[in-house]
């Protein structure tokens, strides 16, 4: 049975998140899929932002330090990321950048584990982790005379032997969507005596995660994707209580002395995860990710995050499925994996090339997708879809694939105003 | 001849800097005298951030991070520090926190060091620097196996001797507001091969500073003091360019990546201070400073920074003219300097106990000073209080010390309701 724009309208109309559609500020005229990289405006976000900066800081000052709670504020937002996310309060601050987390907490990975295990020399990860992860254990490992092994995401499991130290993922895989089996690795990785450190960048809000039911040893993450944070919102960091007191993170800012305000001039690291704060935080961007939470948070009423997998599953199936039905001839493939518990809330398709194009007609359209190139030969180029269950509907899916046939049977997508003028961001 | 409210008055009516104090959402019936922790709300930065939630965020989303701007704001507001500092358009970067950027620089110029002079042993500062630079010297020194060396300020020249791999200091003292001589201090470490890395916290849009004049090798500055970015507003990082393309700075993050939208999965450093990027930044605190530095480049058209200092010179001298005429027998010192070139822009006030409570009445009494407590036995308590040029006058400066002249006269800062409770943030 073919699926039709009835069918989707149908899902919507029974969807018993629907309402949560109206907690967000969508843009006018536009078709959004894209909050895998931006997520959008909450409704409640400007008059809670407006007030930070009018009330909060213009009218009282520094002693909103104490009477606004703005030094909490990363232990406080960080209580409801881990909500989502399988810790527990007290676990998780929100501080600083994804990339500045993943040192910090890497670099104490690999102090533990050059302690319990000091022969060990390689960290290992996935070649198509997102570059900055790379980047950051690139530097570390380079600095502490260590081996970063890059592997395919199939060759991972057999390189998890007595010479690893860390194994270093994140869970859904930026390009493709793709999800590892994150209790399966920790617990193969811990057979071993290895150290999981997880960035879930894409999984927070999108997918169910349970650190604590994964036995995990650290986690970092993204504050402005499926959080809502804004632009640039503080990323967050989790540390298994086992591991938080043994090492110094290496970022030793007095948010994380023991007793900031008494300015010592030695650091005492903070107990538990306090310590890995490192300095002051952008307390307005902090403010709009408190909100960017409220706004997930609000599923907890109709189901939690259990429930927004249902739908986000039921949507990347739907997109797939109408892709396949619908754009054959075109080139195009789905590098998402189709089992469910393999993939994140993306669909990611390939072409061979013109991809960037191809995304161009559809913003063009309203229908706003991202594209990440390919390499020309082996690698394709990747148009993504993200699927926010929050505010993305079932005729959403629907219209965006038709978009997409319209841009594809026209050819449109070859009209030379779509061609690549320059970098892309 | 007595200092009078009227010749304040008269002071502020002959004001050529006086109109910058429209700019400004002073805090109704207070006088704040706190913008040395954190500068007011200039009248421009509301609509501003407001812009950026709900138009750049809220319609644009991701294509703000072209349309915007948003991934070249760290270096367009850099740009504008830059003109506040001695350094040149393209050699800031406004990004992370003050603790992080001083975790980078000092981290290069000790990779410096290790390869030019690796006997040196030895990173050299002030006990009373602030606290956080110290805890972030001392994890690095303990990693790399080095010696931090704590000194009075008296004894830093004589300890600049051939062991010394790094001087770092804050330019101006957060408790006391001593100014160091930043062009003799660092011709006296470079006369040694020693590198300087300087802290302009407390200086950045406060002092007149020429990085390139004093020939300094590395600097670190706050963004929510004198530059009136916000609570928590990003920092800056500047790197003399002689300096920055010699190593990696180890948060090796993709915003400071030679080609970060190429997605490669090695790290390759830009050159110049774009490197000294690690991950995204918070594009809704950022924006505000950037607001906020359009508030102290506003004197640029009325004399620019030499304006301001004359002014700021003028207000502190009053200020402790004025204690030293009306405020005798209450044991209370001064901590600043009396020479001009010796201080910053703040007046720190001494006494042996009590401090809290005579701040603590003194804000009842609507006047916004800060406290920094001593250790009850050699150190005394401080009672700070900044003067922002931009938008404190002379009449306000009459009326505070007018104001603790009541408090230490009547003795009401005695009053229980004025003891400390808990840990002042």
């Amino acid at each position: 049975m073919s699926i039709t724009l009835h069918t989707c309208e149908q899902l919507d109309a029974q969807d018993p998140l629907r309402s949560l559609r109206d907690l967000f500020e969508l843009p006018e005229g536009r078709l959004y899929l894209d909050g895998n990289s931006l997520g959008v405006l909450p409704r409640a976000t400007p008059a809670r932002v407006a007030q930070a900066v009018c009330e909060e800081w213009g009218q009282d000052l520094i002693q909103s330090w104490n009477t606004a709670g703005w030094f909490e504020l990363p232990r406080r937002v960080g209580d409801k990321i881990a909500r989502l996310i399988g810790a527990r309060a007290g676990e998780v601050v929100a501080a600083d950048s994804t990339s500045i987390n993943l040192f910090k907490v890497l670099s104490c990975a690999l102090d533990i584990a050059a302690a319990d295990h000091p022969a060990r020399r390689k960290v290992v990860s996935e070649r198509s982790n997102f570059p900055t992860d790379l980047y950051i254990a690139e530097a570390l490992c380079r600095t502490r005379g260590l081996e970063l092994v890059l592997l395919d995401a199939t060759a991972l499991e057999a390189a998890l032997q007595d010479d690893v130290a860390v194994l270093m993922l994140t869970h859904v895989n930026y390009r493709t969507g793709a999800m590892h089996d994150m209790a399966h690795l920790t617990a193969m990785a811990q057979a071993r005596g290895i150290l999981t450190v997880w960035d879930l960048a894409h999984s927070a809000g999108a997918v169910p995660v349970d650190l604590h039911g994964a036995h995990a040893d650290f986690a970092v993450g993204c504050g402005y994707k499926y959080l809502n944070g804004g632009p640039g919102a503080p990323a967050f960091v989790w540390v298994h209580p086992h591991h938080t007191d043994r090492f110094w993170q290496p970022l030793a800012g007095w948010w994380g002395h023991a007793a900031p305000f008494a300015f010592t001039p030695h650091y005492q690291p903070a107990p538990g995860i306090t310590r890995y704060q490192c300095g002051t935080q952008p307390i307005l961007s902090l403010t709009a990710l408190d909100a960017g939470l409220d706004s997930v948070l609000a599923a907890e009423a109709l189901g939690g995050m259990p429930a927004l997998r249902r739908k986000s599953l039921a949507l990347t199936r739907l997109c797939m499925d109408l892709v396949q039905a619908r754009l054959g001839g075109h080139g195009l493939g789905i590098a998402t994996p189709q089992a469910d518990d393999d993939r994140g809330s993306q669909v990611s398709l390939t072409r061979a090339q013109g991809g960037y194009a191809i995304v161009q007609a559809l913003i063009a359209r309203g229908v706003i997708g991202d594209f990440r190139a390919g390499d020309g030969a082996t690698q394709p180029d990747i148009l993504r879809f993200g699927f926010t269950p929050l505010y993305v509907g079932y005729a959403d899916v629907w219209h965006a694939v038709e978009q997409l046939r319209q841009v594809m049977d026209s050819g449109e997508w070859q009209d030379p105003r779509f061609a690549k003028q320059h970098a892309v961001t």
